[in-house]
């Protein structure tokens, strides 16, 4: 903590005025001087709440701010793990996001954010270079199953419009938990990533599909399910409003807690997104889009409770993907792995397994437990050929999955 | 008032429970049941805040809420016009987004929003139908001018993929002050009231080319451009952060105002955008989309801001656009028009103006103010042909802009 306490004595001062060693998070609005990361990546805040009597950042833990004479609330927090972050300010008990930066979707609520920037070197591969872009684009459909207009966004690689008659292979690619479809083009810079990959020829030209993994059939209420399968954590919070860390959504506004959900998720959640894949997504993409039919065509992965639904959705299926890749989130990892009977008895031939999947991706932070790891190994000892990587340093944020899309779209459609 | 008394009184009733007849708007993020509309369009708003003093919703302007039992915080407001509405809550002097709503960037922060809804009939124009959709595309570009990545959307009608031949013309449509690229498709439903219209035939297909109308030369300081032309008002709140109606920015995190800034523009606001636009957007869009060349196949049109800012630059090139819309925001209005000398004589020779642009647009919200019609009779006066439209029962906000847009396409390239 001493590298901590150095920059919150350090900023004694600059208190009150900007301190040009403090950047600007990229993720402000236009103008705002805070929060600013200092070289050291500790992080200055300041709120303006005149009249409250207490007010916190949350960013891994809660962090009192202290009142300036000019009334404006400041504090610097340790230094921080590079990469995208969500946090909240808390004005007298009332969680909520800051309005000096945007606002992005996670935890089932619009948090603020801040970006602790990398390295240039290490950041180029998720930044705008001087290469040819694609375009990520919004497209409403309707999808039978759910009995609603439904919104995915599509990345197209940058020869997508020049040529008119080349086809591509297709990834699916899933947000995770409390977020939605906007997050890998927002969070998670998918058309950088992949227009970089594309220009260096290490990535196949490709489509990447994003759509929302909630999905309920007619009838069922939409915000139950979403209270069950998406805020259930969040409903809890709303009894506890005080309590939790980054990223814990505010009270208020919010249903109570369903009865029947289990660890977060109920117990036939995914089903219905599986079934809306097959009977409208699908169909949709490859009726509207210029994409390669068949499953060595066919890629699906996801972050976190994203990496869940698409090892739900392709092991249930292997005759419609030839690709599988958990980032953060996978099926495994949670220990009891019996390669006869777990999933179904999907990995008990193991050689049919490796003749039908050509990649099985395993990513995680390194900060985030050993749970893939020793999945990844229970795998291999079973004969399941997969690939394990892990990023250093980081824990269960958009830095590791931007770097986990980076190692593993390569491997994809070869 | 007396309607929004009796909602007041009503609300007695439904306290600390969800009214069933107050339906959750739906700019609510998932499975929040406030803020909720009454069939009056009186709203319920509920904040969760247990230790604060007081709260306050600012929408039109400040309304004290109270705190229950529960140490939740409700009001009731009374009734709204239709349409949609940024608003914010304000927390012991604290002003920030409502946890509860998603948020849209407008006044140059992530304010909450509202939709007061229209009858269904109303709203159908801008709602998603069973027709044929385009889709809105996210395009970075690099643009010469600024020295800078810019990110523009382009919506593309339903037919662009599926013919590889067809080429279209282009409408280039501005967000107003303090909004962003995002602001039309988002809060404006540009792609539903597009593919509405041309789905029924009334509008030709076209694409709609959306930027950010902000513009700094490389070496100029984009924060302080942004604290001179967009967010001048923002550091004027900075100063007196209590006042201020809808929509007033918070106060924290924002640069002092800026000497040298009139009315909140600088005098020299705009030409860079018009350079911009000519050197790097419109080649880049007539580069990598299927459009007609030409002025005849080019449209420009913004609200607010984005009007003023359309009027400047179409008017200044009338050999580069043969449409023109100003939506809530013109060149005109403000008294003193002279046809001979006001905008640089453009309007002295009528037939010849007329002969050059084929629509001249203006619209308004009825509750706006009569500027834009005294505008559109000196214009008539002059001998130039106008379109004028005017939105009934609504303000300067974004269901005026979406019946402009309804009202406007149509028009165009025919």
């Amino acid at each position: 903590m001493r590298i901590g306490m150095f920059a919150l004595l350090a900023c004694g001062l600059c208190w009150g005025q900007t301190n040009s060693e403090c950047k600007p998070s990229s993720l402000n609005i236009p103008g705002a001087p805070y929060p600013c990361v200092h070289p050291d990546r500790s992080v200055t805040f300041r709120v303006s709440a005149p009249d409250a009597q207490k007010v916190q950042i949350r960013l891994g833990g809660a962090h009192d701010m202290t009142k300036g004479a000019d009334g404006l609330w400041m504090v610097t927090i340790p230094p921080q793990v590079v990469g995208f972050h969500y946090y909240s300010i808390v004005v007298d008990g009332s969680v909520t996001s800051d309005p000096a930066t945007r606002t992005f979707f996670g935890s089932g609520w619009d948090n603020s954010g801040i970006e602790i920037p990398e390295p240039d070197a290490d950041a180029a591969y998720y930044s705008a270079k001087d290469v040819p872009h694609g375009q990520v684009s919004q497209r409403w459909y309707y999808s039978r199953v759910t009995g609603k207009w439904r919104r995915c966004y599509v990345y197209t690689p940058p020869d997508y419009d020049a040529s008119s008659r080349n086809r591509y292979p297709v990834l699916y690619l899933l947000h995770g938990w409390g977020e939605n479809e906007q997050g890998w083009h927002i969070q998670g810079h998918v058309d950088f990533i992949m227009d970089n990959l594309i220009a260096e020829k290490k990535a196949k030209p490709m489509l990447v599909v994003m759509d929302n993994l909630n999905a309920v059939k007619p009838g069922e209420d939409a915000s139950l399910y979403a209270a069950r399968g998406i805020i259930a954590r969040a409903t809890m919070a709303d009894v506890a409003p005080a309590g939790g860390g980054r990223g814990t959504p505010p009270a208020g506004g919010r249903g109570t807690p369903v009865a029947g959900a289990r660890g977060g998720f109920p117990t036939n959640w995914g089903g219905v997104f599986t079934d809306m894949m097959f009977s409208d997504l699908i169909p949709m993409v490859e009726r509207t889009y210029r994409v390669l039919p068949g499953r060595e065509n066919r890629a699906m992965a996801g972050l976190s409770m994203g990496g869940m639904q698409s090892f739900l959705t392709v092991l249930g299926n292997l005759d419609k993907f030839a690709y599988l890749g958990g980032f953060s989130g996978s099926s495994g990892g949670r220990g009891g792995f019996d390669p006869k009977t777990s999933n179904n008895g999907v990995f008990a031939d193991a050689a049919a397994f490796n003749k039908k999947i050509r990649v099985l991706f395993l990513g995680i932070g390194s900060v985030e437990g050993p749970g893939t790891k020793t999945f990844s190994e229970d795998l291999t000892k079973a004969g399941i050929k997969n690939v394990y990587f892990e990023s250093p340093g980081t824990a269960h944020e958009w830095l590791t999955w931007r770097r986990c899309l980076n190692d593993f779209a390569p491997r994809l459609f070869k």
